[in-house]
């Protein structure tokens, strides 16, 4: 990932508010009021859940990392460091899971990536991330309205909060795709130089999202299959359809990128055989005149003795043999096929 | 697969009428009248075997899929959610399988897909589509009437509608085939621009159909070796029939596909080879007439003093040292190797 | 495989004559006159060894295969459809296995193939195809001439058949590369437009022969490791050693495939290299050409004022002129590397 | 590896001054004079932790390596002879790994390495290269500084050394990474045939450190997951730490071979189009030209009998005649899409 | 392999005359006047260590191999038949071991390979070949030269052996590297079409090396990994060295094809750069020259009525109208960018 998405960070320069929110749940009922010493009791107390979003935390809220939950001081420093790929790592009692969060920006016609760091713990959710994040709020404004779709279950928390994400790609996807469609349609009309460089970009942006993607989709897949279970059984299905989603958003990445170096290929191959074209034109055209340009030099020729200059018949004489030339050369290049 | 389908959606504007079906089975005898309440019934008796199928179904008709079967919700979105890709999932006691009908519109030149979504259970199989799909109509009237072909077994039902919707797979495939070879005739013969548009598309609905097949037979695979078999055992060899034949179409579409590739690089090699002799001989002729029609410039020219002029045999000699100098260049350009 | 191998059965358009051959072994002694309705009781005997060979077999010699061996309709299908990929099966009790005999026209020019289908019991081998197979006929003739080399086993039977076919390759891979070896040598000394297209077909009959092989080595690889042994352990080495001539085969198609794509890459290089040089060369020539046919032009005009055109020395001027500028471009050219 | 590594080796003529160094730890307290000799005996003390640090080995040095150590002489080889891949073996009792550290040199533009030998024991860590290894004294000053961090550890101080080493490589990748991004922005730009030998350039750095860093993480790879355990469990985040590091390294390095390749096509696309115009304009105006030259050369021939020299409006016609077919030929190539 | 090693054979028409050597250990002792119908008794002694190499072997060596060794037809068939690729193969009591000796002709610039035969039993060691190979001669030199170095043990043999052979492979693969390095730096200084054929044949030669090589390293992994061990457990890091030495030899192998690669891109990109701007300049030129021209075309034409010809200022007028055209072409270029 590395600097690919640095845009986002630079442009970013109005760092977001620094935020922090803790939501926690015990029978159905809802309460954002609680004290962040007190989380550490909470996790103890197994029918509590608890939420916890830092956005774009300061040192003491990364503090509560270490001192409420005693996280993994990498954790912790995957969680907080930009740049990090998606990954999941176990660790003793909770999962760290990294995903991205994208936004396409219509105007830059860019895609902007914001990295999610995930704690996800038996009974607790700990995200952190630098900007607003509007999966993140829904999630939380959908947890608390429909409580009883969510269970009291972190796993369908997360589910939740990871399908959210994923379904937010599809219409930057499609945007990308409209973009493909058009300048396809482009290079077969008339060919501009800009065609040219909305292809390259197109590629750096599908290549960009297919990387994040397709790192998505193994921590989907190690999710569902490999790891010790930090879920109910039956939350597999769940955790399978946003790995469908993922496959599917690879799948059609990796078609429209053959699409555009196929239709790229499909240009350059038509205008060389356009560049073909116009170059035997000329050389059939350029011969013709130069031959009989040299017959009109050659009548221009300032001799004494020339007999042709005083014939009667000279001047059309000469004419009707440019005319002879230019048809016998016409005849010429028609035999060789390059008429 | 996402919108790399749409066009077929987007042409049936004039939705397929909704229709729904459910045909029974019992000892040989069909009944075609089956109330739809009463088949969470039906179901539990093992001796009975229900075909239900669903076009364009309205929201009551879904109604059915969670009141009488009780399937999962993800598994519904599934099922009708258009541009999924074709996957088997295991649910509780039955399968979710998707599938594609294909159709070639002659006219357009194009592949059109059709999803088919399945639940397959012990004693059940409920199809859902949008367009009416001619597989299945042809496979329950096959059902009714060779019944004792199919024996009183879902597995086998399963297996006569993918062979029928896969066996619709070739003269498809055979009809690309078919243009690829007329493009690569026309190719070496001459070339027209058209030619690379059809090339281009060719690539499209060979890229376009590979996609869908490799997804089926990875389908197939699964139902063959990995998963808890659905049917009895003397049915692998019929599933691995019908597995055979997505490997061959895949292995065509390879096949032609390289062909493809390397029929463009053959007539971009010839063309850029034709350029080459093209260019050498514009440089020649142009050449040799520059330095004929210099000569006749010189003898042209309008100074007083010019002894050639009043040569008597000064014509001739201009015009011999015209023919003097294309020889030599001529020669030098056959010493050269350009002629 | 598909339709790549069409050409094969086009051109046979008179069928070859239906031939059917039962031939037992017994104690070493052979009995080619069996009835064909004694089939079944003769394969209980498990000391009798049957081979039954059946070319372009009609309908009455494919009902043998199921009333006298009970072979599966779908492996019956298998043997008698044109154009399946080499594979194997394993049923109940024997093995179904389909492999591709090649023969090289070398008029033509062309590898065209046959399809055997074979069933392998524990004492018998039935064998289907449409064209006489020199490899059959070979194989059952030395089975009979030198049967103590057999022994009293179907598996060497087999092995004898398959090395015999894969025998075949060595000779026809020869001739391909041999063609390979002319068409390279053939670039770099003079392009011709045939090479071209000698390319792109060497090319496409590697490609059809690497599909036929490659399928083939996956076969025998099954037949040496995954599948349950039809044959005593000591025959792993024999069927080892067909493997072994297949994959030198697909390695040396992939390496002269190789040096195909390289020798072409090489020749266009030389060829743009080349056209490189013939422009560079117009340019200058012509643009010399043009600055002293300016200057003749310019003498050559007709105003009543020209000082030079009185000068006795106006002539010569004019010539040193035009030679003065000459050098002058060359100078400019060779400082610019373009000389 | 080999002699891509070789210019580090070449500029090294002077070499770096030998020098060995062992600390020993116990208790935390630190001891730098031990005596070579004493090192046998150190090592069979479970608590003592001695580190060996030999630059520039002299024979006498190595000799230390089986007479102390007792190691087997193909490991002592592969720590002393150059251009080794980065790799892990397991040897009775002690680990033998091979690392790089890098350097870029930014006036030379290149990447250098160096190779870091390792034989890492129970409680022991012997370190072997040639030049000075700025992660080497950085860690063993940190280790003797903060030693309660570093616990009673092999395992930590390999931990902390490879880090280090590791953490070097993203200045490195972001040098190489900006002068990507500065050349795709010169190809969009303007063309130098500079641009082309940097991108050659920059192709060649990458897939350096590319081949280095990938052998790297297939090492950390083996110390996570496959070989039985040299460290406590607890260590296993840690190495997986320097992993993600690595994997992060390949990712990025991929990703800018893909676009600085995409950046090239596009370029030579670009180009391609520019060259195709240029040739446009040049056939037009030069046909235009020609036309107008070879009026103007006619009624510069000196024929006796030429009507229109004598008519008044003579010289108008015949300008009238050149912008006459000067439109035509304009209109006519407006017809045919080249203007 | 086949055929691309055929120039090996071809050029050794005078064949190495053939030899037979019986060396025969025990208890540190050397006999080499074995009688050749004792080996079947010696090999029974398992204190005995017995070599046996054959170089171009007549029909009564090779009756040896099944007489008094008893080898499987199909080892003695694959090491007596010319290009077989590298393998191993596990007979009963013994090892069928296959590699190839390089040699690198200096003068031709062809790395020529010679097959060796390996059957390595419990306390023998088989070697067959054509051409007189060193390492072999070496390893026997060395064995009974420092006879304690080899213990009394096969397997030690079989890794000088092997080693030998391996470290011959790094002067060749130098070779071809200095030869790359020499063709990169051309390339860039100043393109000859030799250049071309060197890089073609150079790719030639590393593909045969690879092909080689890589074959052996699967050889070498099969011996260390996979099969049951015919030698103690300490000789693994033996032979894994020589694994190292194979990868890393098949690893410089794709760098360095990587670079030809990219070196052939640069340049071929370098040139049609080049090609662009001389294509160009000769616009510019051609039209700039061709406009003047055309004036003085039309001030050179014959017309009684020219008042421009009679002007005093005429000459210098038009003169002047050429050298106004030029400069507005040259404005008109820069503004296009062409310039
Ligand atoms: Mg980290
Ligand atoms: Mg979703
Ligand atoms: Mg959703
Ligand atoms: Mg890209
Ligand atoms: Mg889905
Ligand atoms: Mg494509
Ligand atoms: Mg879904
Ligand atoms: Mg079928
Ligand atoms: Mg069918
Ligand atoms: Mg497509
Ligand atoms: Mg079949
Ligand atoms: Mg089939
Ligand atoms: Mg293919
Ligand atoms: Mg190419
Ligand atoms: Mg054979
Ligand atoms: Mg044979
Ligand atoms: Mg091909
Ligand atoms: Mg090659
Ligand atoms: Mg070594
Ligand atoms: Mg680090
Ligand atoms: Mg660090
Ligand atoms: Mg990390
Ligand atoms: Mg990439
Ligand atoms: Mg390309
Ligand atoms: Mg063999
Ligand atoms: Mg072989
Ligand atoms: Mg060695
Ligand atoms: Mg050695
Ligand atoms: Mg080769
Ligand atoms: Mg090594
Ligand atoms: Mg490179």
């Amino acid at each position: 990932m590395a600097r690919l998405i640095r845009n986002t960070r630079q442009r970013a320069v109005s760092r977001a508010p620094a935020r922090h929110l803790v939501v926690c749940q015990h029978d159905g009922r809802f309460d954002s009021t609680v004290e962040v010493a007190a989380i550490s009791d909470l996790i103890q107390q197994k029918d509590q859940i608890v939420w916890v979003d830092l956005q774009n935390p300061r040192a003491e809220d990364l503090a509560l990392l270490s001192d409420e939950f005693g996280f993994h001081p990498l954790a912790i420093e995957d969680a907080t460091h930009p740049h990090e790929r998606p990954k999941i790592d176990a660790y003793n009692g909770y999962y760290f899971l990294l995903f991205y969060a994208l936004r396409y920006d219509a105007a830059q016609k860019r895609i902007s990536s914001q990295q999610v760091s995930l704690f996800i713990g038996a009974n607790y959710l700990v995200c952190i991330h630098q900007d607003p994040i509007a999966a993140i709020d829904e999630t939380i404004r959908r947890w608390q309205r429909y409580e009883h779709d969510f269970g009291e279950d972190v796993a369908e928390l997360l589910y939740h909060l990871l399908d959210t994400i994923v379904d937010e790609y599809f219409p930057i996807l499609d945007a990308l795709i409209e973009r493909v469609e058009d300048v396809e349609a482009q290079i077969f009309d008339h060919f501009r130089p800009e065609s040219l460089q909305e292809i390259f970009a197109l590629k750096r942006e599908l290549l960009l999202m297919r990387k994040i993607v397709a790192s998505e989709r193994d921590v989907l897949n190690v999710l569902i299959r490999r790891e010790a279970p930090v879920y109910p059984r039956d939350m597999v299905a769940y955790f399978q359809d946003v790995y469908d989603h993922l496959i599917r958003i690879t799948d059609s990445i990796d078609t429209y990128r053959d699409l555009l170096s196929s239709a790229l290929d499909a240009f350059l191959s038509l205008q060389s055989n356009q560049l073909n074209e116009v170059v035997k034109t000329l050389t059939i055209a350029s011969i013709i005149l130069m031959s009989a340009a040299l017959i009109a030099g050659v009548y221009g020729m300032n001799f004494e003795f020339m007999p042709e200059l005083s014939w009667p018949w000279g001047y059309p004489f000469a004419l009707g043999l440019m005319a002879a030339i230019s048809l016998l050369l016409i005849a010429i290049f028609k035999r060789r096929g390059w008429l």
